[in-house]
């Protein structure tokens, strides 16, 4: 293991959580919150100096191997939580220390669930530190931190790998530095796109980017208690398709700029719209048939908002969706695992994860009584590499694993199944809310310490794909 | 595709049921049931003169594949079914033929899921009929009529595998007729302790002998509507054992018997009783502190029952779980889906196929970070084969695709989640009971035709281990 590149990457993390926290500091000089602005300058200093003092002596040894990859991934995540929490904290706006690392992991890994019972009354600077946490985490800390600091050659390949959402990861140029650059510019020229839309609309400015930041990241925290159920329909529009645009992978949109377009309807492009097509089709029919809203206009917008939101995995709402029929609570619990494309920032399970896992499963069923003849799993023309088929599967097990652990921990507390289990759903998928308790008007307060660490942990692992976490805690990685 | 030894050995299906169906008859003559026994003496005829005429002509090609033996055994267990059914209906017990389809499929599955509001009310010979099922089911009645139809040599040992439950099947001697036999003599004979122990706690004849096939079968259909609740703590405990025996590898007591003690505990065996005994201890726990329950006996009593019944997928109660706090509830819906070992009467999952999974994701997991060092799958230090990995992973694949799509479609009734999530569990894990409006005090009557229909594919998927039936339905099984 190569300690001291784990020493120095760690290092850069904490110097960027510093550059990232000196936006919200400016947003409390802004509006004048003197508590916070303290907290987060000294917030500042401490990454700065703690950051700088690793970075110090660059390693002589660079080399990097998948298990680096893996250890650097997850610890990044967990350091750049630890210390995004302390404003949070210090500030006064989350009193309680593990309830502000709650909100920050939620925020850094995409989730949005929060513990924060009125959003109206917390300080604009820690509004705005809360989106901007979805939107570095939405793309990797570590993809962005990679267009910037000079890594050797293929090295940094491991760590995109390991952060990267989805069963394999290609890279769009030669150079990893370069796909970075480009993955981050693509990612904030439609971040502004929206801004501007949202504009339009007659959003503030202020919640016009906090919307945007958190629409980018797939995020889900709101800048109002109701979320987005105030805000006209043309604003629920904006956002509906932006929540689409953000959940679509990101190369596609590489390719489709160098006129591939082709590619960019590629099979899981194709399976994910008619998925989401399917989902409005059938919850727009069920809450009209059922007598939820008087016009079809009506349920198909509340309808596409929330499909759009779950399977994204964003979180946002304009309705309560605890209130509709049974199907499309099922549907919308079904898309909390299907969720977003790979190489987006969206979470859940992944529409090309399961394709693959599906074709598998069909040519194995053939393959029982055709010995022998097994068909091989192929997507876009392309055949899958038997390593990712069999990382799909072991993906699939531990994910059983880890949901039905959670399960079974925060059940000591008692509350009916359905919070249970949309809470840990909510959470390994990174969308936000769930069901009951933990339903789009409630949030996530009155679990007690233990299961906040048991959702914390899922939400990590959710958001960096269970296999950097896991590895973290297998001794085997850690063995010369 | 080998059309005449289907159309044989469906012959000789009917010609055995015709014979199972002597039972009920002669039970009806006991009691002076006159329209059942019209009933079933006229279902007799029928499948008599049915079956003869398909056996009337022995094939001369009796080659089998593995195609066959799936199509075999699905169609089998169908027809059984369709036929089982109609003595029910015609007796006037249950007046609709889904309805009677449904309770015989929950039959013959061993499930146990009732559509009968009051147990009671039934004609004798049909309550005689419904533990039958249970009985026959729970061995395999293609494992049956092996070891009485002579069939040329390895060709039955595509029948075996395909209705046998677990991952993998070996025989127990090198003929496959001798290892039927084998295997219904044990379970006769353990069936038959089991009715002499219940007549020594005071139970009529009648309602030991209906006891033990449901316990054998690890079906579930009571003889009271209050199931086990008004039995004595005896009964309650006699029960309780034999539930789990009948969980137990079959193939074990023979090892047993032949003094191989050290391979009837093997890892499956182990694991097992591991999970029982941490279940019972961790819901007697539960339930005690709650204060379900005033004495630690009386929790513990109910817990062991509820967990045996569970895990063996019989589905018996002495208490209404549904009225245990959450964290009972939720392990006892986990042991549904983990069900009772390979080779038993019982359903679910499988714990060597749970075992196999969870191995192979944790070598695979390893194998993350050291490439092309994927440590092999061995299970009492047996190398498992890579075919069977593979199996498993489909299995579970198509447990999940076809759990999901049960839950779509029955959610268009708009009942609450738990009743259509635990309704799915309890039906494709063969239990019988699960929890809210189909909770030990429930029944599955309020349930829509289409919703029937479902549950009965999900019964048969899961009893058959869902290849077989998959099979049937795919094109290129039939192809030349």
């Amino acid at each position: 293991m190569n300690y001291k590149m784990i020493r120095f990457i760690i290092g850069w993390i904490l110097i960027f959580e510093a550059i990232f926290l000196m936006f919200p500091a400016i947003t409390a000089i802004i509006y004048g919150e003197k508590r916070p602005l303290l907290a987060f300058m000294l917030t500042v200093l401490l990454c700065a100096t703690i950051g700088l003092l690793l970075v110090f002596r660059k390693p002589r040894n660079t080399v990097l191997y998948s298990r680096e990859g893996f250890v650097i991934v997850s610890m990044s995540w967990i350091v750049l939580s630890l210390f995004g929490a302390i404003p949070i904290w210090l500030s006064g706006a989350i009193p309680n220390y593990i309830d502000a690392l709650f909100e920050t992991v939620s925020g850094f890994t995409t989730t949005g669930a929060s513990i924060v019972p009125v959003v109206e009354s917390l300080p604009k600077s820690v509004i705005l530190w809360r989106s901007f946490t979805h939107f570095v985490g939405g793309m990797g800390v570590l993809v962005f931190i990679m267009a910037f600091i000079p890594l050797s050659g293929g090295q940094n390949m491991h760590i995109m790998k390991a952060e990267s959402p989805g069963p394999s990861v290609s890279k769009l140029v030669p150079r990893v530095r370069t796909t970075a650059l480009i993955l981050y510019s693509l990612y904030i020229a439609i971040t502004l796109i929206q801004i501007i839309l949202l504009l339009f609309g007659g959003m503030t400015f202020f919640d016009a980017i906090n919307t945007a930041l958190a629409t980018a990241g797939t995020g889900g925290f709101g800048i109002k208690n109701d979320s987005f159920a105030s805000f006209s329909p043309y604003i629920q529009i904006v956002v509906t398709v932006f929540m689409l645009l953000f959940s679509l992978n990101f190369s596609c949109y590489y390719l489709a700029f160098r006129g591939r377009i082709k590619d960019f309807f590629n099979s899981e492009t194709r399976c994910f719209l008619t998925v989401v097509a399917v989902a409005i089709a059938l919850i727009t029919l069920n809450i009209t048939l059922s007598g939820n809203y008087a016009t079809v206009d009506e349920a198909l917008r509340h309808a596409a908002f929330s499909v759009a939101s779950i399977i994204s995995t964003t979180g946002f709402a304009t309705e309560d969706f605890n209130l509709w029929p049974a199907l499309s609570k099922s549907i919308l619990v079904l898309l909390m695992f299907i969720g977003a494309c790979a190489g987006s920032t969206g979470g859940g399970i992944k529409i090309s994860r399961l394709l693959i896992y599906g074709k598998n499963a069909k040519n194995e069923l053939g393959g029982l009584i055709h010995t022998g003849q097994v068909k091989k799993v192929s997507i876009d023309g392309k055949s899958v590499d038997k390593e990712v088929i069999k990382a799909v599967n072991t993906y699939m097990a531990w994910y059983i694993l880890i949901f039905v652990a959670s399960l079974l921990l925060i059940s000591v507390e008692n509350h009916d199944p359905i919070t249970n289990f949309t809470a840990i759903a909510a959470t390994i998928n990174n969308i936000g809310p769930g069901l009951e308790l933990v339903g789009p008007t409630g949030n996530f307060a009155f679990f007690t310490v233990p299961s906040k660490l048991v959702l914390i942990f899922d939400m990590l692992a959710g958001r960096l794909e269970l296999f950097p976490l896991l590895l973290l805690f297998t001794p085997s990685t850690w063995k010369k």
